[in-house]
C-alpha cells in the first residue's frame, strides 16, 4: 500500500479525487441503454426475449422463474449453507426491525390537527446480477428491510441461466420476494420500470448490477425511485498499536478481492504497525485464491496514513467518510462519539467487517465513495413513505386567515390568499 | 377542465403519461451547464463574478452578502410580513421537531451489540430563486428541517440583485442560516458542489429553481446529495355533494396561477357538484391577477373525472399520488386510512391548501408527478444519515465463525472467510 503524507485536508482532499476517479462510471453505455429502454417500453415482453437471445445466448419460454425451480433449488442446495441462510435472516430481521417508524400527530392550537402517516411503498424490484457476482446475502440485505417496512409486492428479476445459483432462489424464497422473473441488464430495469405484459411496473428499484444496469437505473430515476449507484467498495481501518497486523492485512485483503478498483485504507497512529500490516499483507496476498485482483487493488489503491494522535485519526477518517469503517483498538465503543461520516462501523479487534457483509444483521448495501457524508445504509426507511396531513376547523382558520393572506400578497400570490378568503365571506 | 371518461386503470394511466409529458425537463440546456459546472470548478470564484456580469449584468465585488443589508432588509420589511413569517416559522418548527429521530441498540446475544447513530449531515446548501420567483416561504421550509436536524453550517445562495428582496433575507436570518452568497443558476449550484476560495463546498443542495438550476443539480447528484428535481406543482381534489364548489374552484386555481404547467385534477362522485366547480371557475378566474397563467393551467391541463363510489375515487386518487390531496369532505378524517400515496393531505372543507403552503408547519417541498409513490415531503429526515454498529468479542465470533466461512465459501469470496479464520487460529 502506498503511503500518504500531508496535512490531514491535504490527505483527505488527494484521497477523495482518486475517489472519485476510480468511481467515474463510463458514459459511454448511454445510447445503448437508452435504445434498450426504449424498445422495452415499445414492445414489452418480446424486446425481454430478443435481448436474452442477444446478450444471454438463451431462448426463454416462461420469464417467470416457477415454483418448480424454486423447490429443486431447496433440494440442491448444500443444508449447511440453508441453515447459515437461515441465522442470517434472523439477525437481519431482528436488527431491521427496529428501523420501523411509528406516525405522530399534534394539535397544536384550537381545532387544528396535523400529523405524518408512514405508508409502505407498494411494489418493489430487486434486481439480483447473476454469474460469480450473485450473492445470496445481497438478496436477503435488499429483500428484508422491504418486507419489514409492509411492501405488498416483491419482484426479483435476474438474468437467464441454463442453471440458477440454487442459494439465490432460496434466499429471495426465504425473505419473501413474491415472484421472479429471469431478464437481466438494462432491459431488466427497462421491464421494472415500465412494466410489461408479464412484468408489473414497479415503485422503486434497488440492488447492484453491471454498468449497463447501473447506467439503466440513473436513467429511470425519477419515474421510479432507485436505492443509490454504488462505486468500488472500500474500507477504511483506524488502529493503534493495540491492533494485530494480521487480522487488518486479512480485513484489508477481504475488501481488496472484490474488485480491483476496491480501496482499503489504514489510519493509523503507530509506525511499527504500518510496517507490519505491509508485511502480513505480502505474506497473505501470495495464497489467497483472488489474489490478482486483490493485488492490482492494494498497490494501486489501497493506502496508509500515519498520523500523529487519535483526535487526527478520527478527523481524518471523518474526512474519508468510509462506505466501511473499522476501529481496531482497545476500548473501540468509546470512541463511538467520534464517528460523525462512515456507512457501518465495525467495533474492536473480533469484529471483522466480514460479519458484517454476512451475519450480523446490519446492512450490507452501504453508501460508497465518500457519500456517507450525505447519504445511509439501505434500510427499512427507503421502503416507506412519509405523508403530511393537517385539518383546519372553520373557526381555527378564521384565526390565522389574515397571516396567511398576508403572506400570499406578499409573494404576489393573490389566488392562495383568495382559496382562504373564500372561506371567510358569508 | 377537461373531462375524463374510463376505468380507473384507463384514466390513471392516460394521467400518468399526461403527468409525465409535462415534466418532461429540456435536457438541451445539458452542455452549457457542463460547461459552466467546469469553468466553476477550475476557476472559482473568478468564473463566479464572470457569470454574474455576463447572466445577471452585475459587477459582484462581494459574493457575500454582509450583515449591513441584513440589517436593512429587517428594517424595510413590513412589520405585519416579519410578524407573519415569525408565527409561521413557530409552527414549522413543532411539526418537524416531531420528526426528530433517536438512534437505537440492541444486544441480541452475548457479547455482540448492534446500533444505529443518527447524526446531522455537516453542511448544507440551499437554492433560492430570485426575482419573482422568491419565496421566504420556501427559505423556512428548506432551513428548518436542516437546522433542526442539527446541520452546523447551512449556506444559502441566490441570484445577485441590485435590490434584494428583504423578505428573502429576513426568513433566511430567522431560519438559521449561517452564510449567504449572491451567486444563481448553474454556477451557484457549482460552487456549493465543489467549493471555491469564497464559498464553502456544502454535502448536499436543496433548494428550487429554474431549468439551469434542476439540470446542475441532477449532473451534479452523488457527488453530494440532492432534495429532488421537483416537476410543476399539482393539487387532486376529492370531494362529495358535501363540498362548497366555490371553495374547491378558489384552491384549484391557487394551484394552477403558479405556472401553465401546474396541473388541478377533481375527483368526485357528484356530477351537480363537477358542474358547479366549472361554473366557479370561469368566474373566480375573471378576477385574478395571474388570469392568463392560470387560465391555460386549467384549460389544458385541469381534469376532472366522475366516479360511482367513494371507494372508487380514492382508487383512483392513489393511482395519480398527488403532491396535494384534499378531501373535501364531511368527516374528511375518518378517510385517512385511505389514502396510500400523495405528499400532503388536506382534511376538510376549511384546510385549503395554502394553509399548508405558508402556515400549518407541514414542509411544502413536496414530491411531483407521482413521484408520492416512492418519496416523501421535505422534512428532518432529509438531513440526517444513519450509521449502522456493530462488535463482536472474541466468543461472540467463535460461535457464529462456521457460519460465516460457510456463506463466504459458498459465494467464492474465500478472503472473506480468512479474516475470520486469521481471528481463530490461536
Amino acid at each position: 500500500m502506498k503511503r500518504l503524507v500531508g496535512t490531514n485536508k491535504e490527505i483527505s482532499r488527494i484521497l477523495y479525487e482518486e475517489q472519485l476517479a476510480l468511481s467515474q462510471q463510463q458514459t459511454d453505455v448511454d445510447d445503448l441503454v437508452r435504445e434498450i429502454l426504449s424498445q422495452v417500453k415499445i414492445r414489452g415482453d418480446e424486446a425481454l426475449r430478443a435481448y436474452s437471445q442477444e446478450f444471454d445466448q438463451l431462448a426463454i419460454q416462461d420469464l417467470e422463474v416457477g415454483d418448480s425451480l424454486i423447490e429443486a433449488a431447496f433440494a440442491e442446495l448444500d443444508t449447511r449453507v440453508l441453515a447459515a441462510l437461515e441465522r442470517a435472516q434472523k439477525n437481519i430481521e431482528s436488527y431491521h426491525r427496529q428501523q420501523l417508524e411509528q406516525g405522530f400527530e399534534d394539535q397544536p392550537s384550537p381545532g387544528v390537527i396535523r400529523g405524518q402517516l408512514i405508508r409502505p411503498i407498494e411494489r418493489v424490484g430487486v434486481y439480483v446480477p447473476g454469474g460469480t457476482a450473485a450473492y445470496p446475502s445481497s438478496v436477503l440485505m435488499n429483500v428484508i428491510p422491504a418486507k419489514i417496512a409492509g411492501v405488498k409486492e416483491i419482484i426479483m428479476i435476474t438474468p437467464p441461466q441454463e442453471h440458477f445459483n440454487p442459494a439465490i432462489l432460496v434466499a429471495a424464497k426465504l425473505a419473501g420476494v413474491n415472484k421472479i422473473y429471469q431478464v437481466g441488464g438494462a432491459q431488466g430495469i427497462a421491464a421494472l420500470a415500465y412494466g410489461t405484459e408479464t412484468i408489473p411496473k414497479v415503485d422503486k428499484i434497488t440492488g447492484p448490477g453491471n454498468i449497463f444496469v447501473a447506467r439503466a437505473k440513473k436513467l429511470v430515476y425519477g419515474l421510479v425511485g432507485i436505492d443509490m449507484i454504488a462505486g468500488p467498495s472500500e474500507i477504511g481501518i483506524l488502529a493503534d498499536e493495540t491492533a494485530n497486523p494480521a487480522y487488518l492485512a486479512a480485513d484489508l485483503l477481504s475488501q481488496a478481492e472484490h474488485d480491483q478498483l476496491a480501496r482499503a485504507i489504514l489510519v493509523t497512529n503507530s509506525d511499527q504497525l504500518a510496517n507490519q500490516v505491509q508485511e502480513q499483507l505480502e505474506i497473505q496476498l501470495k495464497t489467497l485464491p483472488r489474489e490478482a485482483i486483490a493485488r492490482r487493488s492494494i498497490e494501486d489503491n489501497g493506502r496508509i496514513i500515519i498520523t500523529d494522535s487519535l483526535a487526527s485519526m478520527f478527523e481524518l477518517m471523518n474526512q474519508i467518510a468510509p462506505e466501511h469503517l473499522e476501529i481496531a483498538m482497545d476500548q473501540a465503543y468509546s470512541y463511538l462519539d467520534l464517528v460523525e461520516n462512515a456507512g457501518s462501523v465495525f467495533l474492536g479487534h473480533y469484529t471483522s467487517e466480514p460479519i458484517g457483509d454476512y451475519y450480523a444483521g446490519t446492512n450490507h448495501v452501504l453508501p460508497t465513495t465518500s457519500t456517507s457524508r450525505f447519504s445511509s445504509a439501505l434500510g427499512v426507511y427507503d421502503f416507506i413513505k412519509r405523508i403530511q396531513y393537517t385539518q383546519y376547523s372553520q373557526e381555527a382558520l378564521a384565526v390565522v386567515a389574515d397571516d396567511i393572506r398576508c403572506l400570499a400578497y406578499a409573494e404576489g400570490l393573490a389566488g392562495h390568499a383568495r382559496a382562504i378568503e373564500a372561506r371567510s365571506q358569508k
